[in-house]
């Protein structure tokens, strides 16, 4: 193929100006390549609310599927904060990782060489830290049924069913093995089995997936020291398998082994359709317009959108490569600033980025 | 009152010798004093279920409601692990939370001066930090009905049901707003409202509350962002009020900002009955037997009793600062082990506090 269809979420707050310094790098990059991107803007989010009254448009969601793949950069705002669930940011991006059948999440978090004093954690606790979290994303307690606050006996209950059925555990199992194929053999699928159901269904099935992997190692981990042994001791874990809410939690956990979240991209992909590449970050509205965000999350995720739904893994690398030589060469947003930085600002380090390229 | 009745509850692996010497520190400390405890010991988690097939016996419960207060070791080990769920001895904790009506869960994650450079976060990070985690712990999707693993067309699917009721939150916010009246009266409550109904009740419950305590201040925070932020800036906490699963994460977690799991003591209060205090590391079953364990999270966990159930907040005082002039004068177990320390086993870390007394 030589001219892949991306559809453009830009949603709310940084969202425009980090989608516009990442199309600027995408373009340096199809520019000295074979292929070329013909871009598709659409509504989610906020800003979808405001001008179509639903967060995740029929509109939006025609476009994303008939597209190649779906690059997003973030939702939600102040604003909006207090809609009714229905009207919220967030439910325009549950809805599409429903639709879409995006079960599968990658979070990937490897520690920044030139960003490893940025973190909290001592640089000899990072070193060497490369992490892939693979959270399932279409199931658990983010969808179950039955849901909702009833008033019971003369008060409110309010409940959600944390619910997986074989089949789901089934194909995120078999993508963490594939992933895990490809780097060091290892999965620590997290869940807390000592004390639910659910968690007893998930270790089940991962272990008999495993017979299907036999040269990938599985360990058990609860939930509860997996959140202490992944500030412990990082370089313990390959690839971290497991579901919606656990991984929600210790995936952005994760994000202080990169020195920021300003850093960690995503992807998020389904068996058969286009897969949604964003960034872990939120829509930081208290500076959006500025011209302060860090681009470099989504610039990340458009390399893994490259590589997982475009089949170009070379200038994903390519990508990769620009990211961090332009990190070597010092230009920092105000996230990551270290001492000696070179302050940029997001649209000057989606420049950088192509400088390199 | 000049006699207390503590009931003793030992438990698995290292449970015995810290259980020792936690009884020889209290030993000194009541031979100074004009109080005295009388002890009566009972079996929980595995060692019940060797000894009497269930791993929280009737009698043990008996004992533990007849007496004024219960300290517990730890539970668990190999042995049990693929033990049916009812023959495990995290059941045993489990009925015990229950039927004891435990459910205010206190865990304090204070950084200790002279620990500071055994954790894996930076010091000028740790440095302040006194968070206290206020965890309810008995409901939530530990206790929620329905619950089971079902074949459904033909698959088996888990589930566990995440519910709390007004009166839960309730009464688990007002400990909070109590404990947050004598510290820095700031509570962050985590929850995930964005996505989960009984977090939106969780949330409009503790606010509707903090009107009856209007000079605490309330803030939200979802709990993966506190995830991050736990470990981002810790000292921007005060009190972090949450739920039993969430809570169970964040409060494991929070034991990096102590330097070591063996050092972080909890206190499991009730409305009514006697409370139970233990501390939150494991039964370390490797080193069980080999007095190499660290005492001093249970010995912390006496203080907590001496302070919250047997109203003696100055013995309790005495204790912890024990504790610190032992690792001021350099003692060490080898979970806490540093430069220049002076290592001693789990029979002589008790000796030296109790010589601090
Ligand atoms: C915004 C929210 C619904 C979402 C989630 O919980 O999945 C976010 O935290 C994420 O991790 O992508
Ligand atoms: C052992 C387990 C059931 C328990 C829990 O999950 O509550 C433990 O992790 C704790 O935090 O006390």
């Amino acid at each position: 193929k030589s001219e892949y269809v991306v559809t453009c979420l830009a949603g709310d707050g940084i969202g425009p100006e980090i989608t516009d310094a990442t199309r600027g790098v995408l373009d340096t990059l199809t520019s000295n390549s074979d292929f070329s991107i013909k871009y598709q803007d659409a509504l989610i989010g906020g800003a979808a609310i405001d001008a179509a009254n639903d967060p995740f448009p029929q509109e939006t969601y025609d476009l994303c599927v008939g597209g190649d793949s779906v690059l997003l950069a973030c939702i939600g705002g102040y604003k909006w904060d207090s809609n009714p669930r229905d009207m919220r940011p967030e439910t325009g991006l549950l809805k599409m990782r429903s639709s879409m059948n995006l079960f599968a999440n990658l979070r990937p978090a490897k520690a920044i060489p030139q960003l490893m004093d940025t973190s909290t954690l001592k640089p000899e606790v990072l070193e060497g830290t490369d992490v892939m979290v693979v959270r399932e994303l279409t199931g658990d307690v983010y969808f179950g049924q039955p849901k909702g606050i009833d008033v019971i006996d003369g008060e409110r209950v309010g409940y959600n069913n944390m619910i997986y059925k074989e089949s789901e555990i089934r194909r995120i199992a078999k993508v963490a093995f594939e992933v895990a194929s490809k780097r060091k053999k290892k999965i620590c699928s997290v869940d807390k089995a000592n004390v639910l159901d659910v968690s007893q269904l998930w270790r089940d099935v991962v272990h008999e997936e495993n017979k299907n992997y036999p040269d990938v190692e599985v360990s058990d981990m609860y939930v509860d020291n997996a959140a202490m042994q992944l500030i412990r001791a990082p370089t313990q874990f390959d690839v971290i398998l497991t579901g919606n809410i656990f991984g929600d939690i210790l995936s952005d956990e994760a994000s202080m082994l990169v020195g920021s979240l300003g850093m960690l991209p995503s992807a998020s992909i389904s068996g058969d359709g286009p897969g949604v590449f964003e960034p872990c970050h939120g829509s930081a509205p208290d500076i959006a317009g500025e011209d302060k965000a860090n681009p470099l999350a989504m610039i990340l995720s458009a390399a893994m959108m490259l590589k997982y739904d475009l089949d170009r893994p070379a200038e994903a690398q390519l990508l990769e490569d620009a990211v961090e030589a332009t990190l070597e060469a010092g230009w920092r947003t105000g996230d990551i600033m270290q001492e000696g930085g070179k302050p940029v600002g997001c649209k000057e380090m989606g420049q950088k980025v192509s400088e390199e390229l």
